[in-house]
């Protein structure tokens, strides 16, 4: 029985490919999501399908799975039984590969202002937060209204919340630029805020100056030490050096960290200060070695004493090794011990941006943005997607395009609209219009 | 002003180009959508950001035009003024092009349980219905219910309606064998409705037959003389040549007609039975040659007599025309007459099928299907995803894959699962996975 069809759910199931083994994965969406490029559908690059793929398909040809749409509510480790609101299940070896949601360290209001970037409604709900605000910036004669809907603040300096500054750093630059009339992208303001010294930590200190700089080149304002105080509709408030700062901006959005989704305290085994379930060398909780927690829902340590970082390959190198596990227990074989293989890592920032490091050797620049989008190309197997996104991406770049400039969902009344001063004069407008 | 941003507004403003004119363009959605190809969406073949684009991106180099993205809520033709959501405006030359939305002929109540297909958001919430529908029937142990999610009722025989079944039936047939492992594709009914004696009543009588057979062919039951009486969530009743028959079903989808947007009561000009506004042989209300009113919110009577049909090429011509009517009269010239060219219809059906009526040719099967797909990728002028959605039909064509299977939006609680009995015996599942 395995929850969650993210990247370690899904390598697990497919590790257990013939295997004497009924194979059940349950999961809330339909959807097996391809994760790192999730920024890419909330700043309007990419279209939803292209980074998701039915879990169904997926697995299609393994006959020994059976994929399941539904939510896991309660778990029993002694019983061996699940509550699903598909009914009650029973297993012989539970997977928990439940994955994260974000983490607003105790302010969980800050969510509806400032939300954040875990799935594909998500990110449909941030494209349309900053089309909207280009919209009604478009529209509105109020000068300090105008400043808040063009200010876009991005809280976290991790991978996420870089991607996301410079992804919205560039759709304003070559978009409004290009397709509004009033508003120029000199009026756009991209805040990445860091709570610590430095923004990219995972990576080497010159490699986290050279993503400063090169956030900057896309014209991103970066600051560091910006502890955030407080966020509401209007913007956010900030401890910066001992001062308190206020910051207007209609549109916030976070990527300052995640926890394990609240499944985790079903399990009744040890958490750590995110609600992580710590596990063993095997990925197992104490006591229960037919439990198995693996992704962003576990606290790995590795081998060698040092966490394991939640990345895709992390999971799925964590998914693989508890398909061998299982199937050295059918054998009546010793279960291996994970050890985690650190292939290097990438961040990407924009256009020819990006930072990358494997082992000693770190990248930046064009050729750490040459291999980032190699290496995503080349890991969105599985997705009959592949060679579109490719084609969409070459076609952005040549053209400066984005592809999925779509609101959808609605106007969310009351959000932007009810704040957009009325368009007082047709008359003034029309002395701006050229051309008569 | 011009008040809608489809064919008919487009192709006015489009028309407007380096005249003496200052036009704005206001929508309520941000995109132009390529109608014809919206089942495609809600059948889970395209992508929306495939069939629709900005507004703002298709008339960026118009200079003397501006997008608004807004409501209009009043007009008064005498000050000739407008109210929208972005405040107050004036205009000299109005174009009403605001466009339809379904007619459920005064029972609205119907609306809930039978969506209809009009908008990006109406594709999805029907993509989100159909594949949730699957996903319950592979879990219920349920036979009625079973049955009930299983079947899907069209109500409505025009090219809307026989589009969708036809999409519906493929679907099943395609993806269903494949991904899943309940349900067989056999057991899925797709039941086209249509109240007159036959479907696709534009076209020529040997046509409406070959569409009923192809329709057959695959898999869909064509019922005709089946007037719908009552719609709830639980399926249709009809009255089926005077005897009431019952059909259960979870999922019902409309279109079976529309009718004008609620705005054109606004314009205090006369109006047929379906809302839409009588206009003359120069496209504007009767007393006032400043108000045009054109697409499918308009009720147009060709030079001859003939009414004037509301499609997509109709509705650009009457675009065009209205974009020289402004010119001419700017220039003191006599205003042109609208003349419909009709340039032949279209209706797909499924893969390989389709119909087609060119003057007195009639074309079916594939070779209609071959022109439908030119043409149709052929306007897809000024959509730069001409050439992808090319690829994904071409890759759709020999894989029988689904591209954009994606279940957005959330689960819709409730609508189906609150039905779905318990997948009560985990234990008598396990003996139908073979493998083990």
């Amino acid at each position: 029985m395995i929850i969650g069809g993210g990247f370690a759910g899904l390598a697990c199931a497919q590790g257990l490919a013939g295997a004497k083994a009924r194979v059940t994965i349950v999961d809330r969406t339909n959807h097996h999501l391809f994760q790192p490029l999730l920024y890419q559908v909330a700043m309007a690059g990419l279209s939803p399908a292209d980074i998701a793929v039915p879990i169904r398909s997926v697995l299609h040809d393994q006959d020994n799975v059976r994929v399941l749409l539904g939510e896991v509510s309660a778990i029993d480790v002694a019983a061996k039984t699940l509550e699903t609101n598909a009914g009650p299940l029973t297993y012989d070896y539970l997977v928990v590969a439940a994955g994260a949601r974000n983490n607003y360290f105790g302010h969980d209001d800050w969510g509806k202002a400032a939300p954040g970037l875990k799935t594909i409604d998500d990110a449909i709900d941030i494209r349309r937060r900053v089309l909207l605000a280009l919209e009604a910036a478009e529209q509105t004669t109020d000068a300090a209204l105008r400043r808040a809907l063009l200010t876009f603040v991005v809280i976290g300096g991790g991978a996420t919340g870089v991607e996301l500054a410079g992804a919205l750093s560039e759709l304003s630059r070559y978009i409004v630029a290009r397709d509004f009339r009033h508003v120029r992208h000199g009026e756009i303001k991209v805040i990445l805020l860091e709570g610590g010294p430095s923004i990219l930590t995972t990576f080497k200190p010159e490699l986290q100056k050279s993503g400063i700089r090169q956030l900057e080149a896309l014209g991103v304002e970066v600051r560091m030490n910006a502890k955030v105080t407080a966020i509401d509709h209007d913007g956010v408030t900030i401890d910066s050096g001992g001062a308190s700062v206020r910051i207007d901006a209609e549109t916030v959005l976070w990527g300052a960290g995640v926890k394990a989704q609240p499944i985790s305290a079903a399990l009744g085994a040890p958490t750590d200060r995110g609600g992580r379930v710590i596990v063993g060398k095997e990925l197992t909780i104490p006591g229960h070695d037919d439990v198995f927690v693996i992704g962003d829902i576990a606290a790995i340590t590795d081998a060698d004493g040092k966490p394991v970082p939640g990345v895709a390959p992390a999971a799925s190198q964590a998914g693989r090794l508890v398909a061998k596990a299982i199937r050295a227990t059918i054998a009546g074989k010793p279960r291996p011990v994970f050890r985690y293989l650190d292939k290097g890592s990438l961040a990407t920032i924009g256009r020819s941006a990006a930072v990358g490091q494997f082992g000693k050797l770190g990248f930046s620049g064009f050729i750490a943005w040459m291999l980032w989008m190699a290496v995503h190309v080349l890991f969105l197997v599985g997705f009959r997607n592949r060679y579109v996104v490719m084609l969409e991406w070459i076609w952005h770049y040549l053209s400066f395009q984005r592809g999925a400039r779509l609101i959808t969902g609605g106007m969310v009344p009351g959000t932007f609209f009810h704040r957009a001063a009325p368009d007082a004069s047709v008359a003034e407008e029309r002395k701006k219009v050229p051309g008569t």
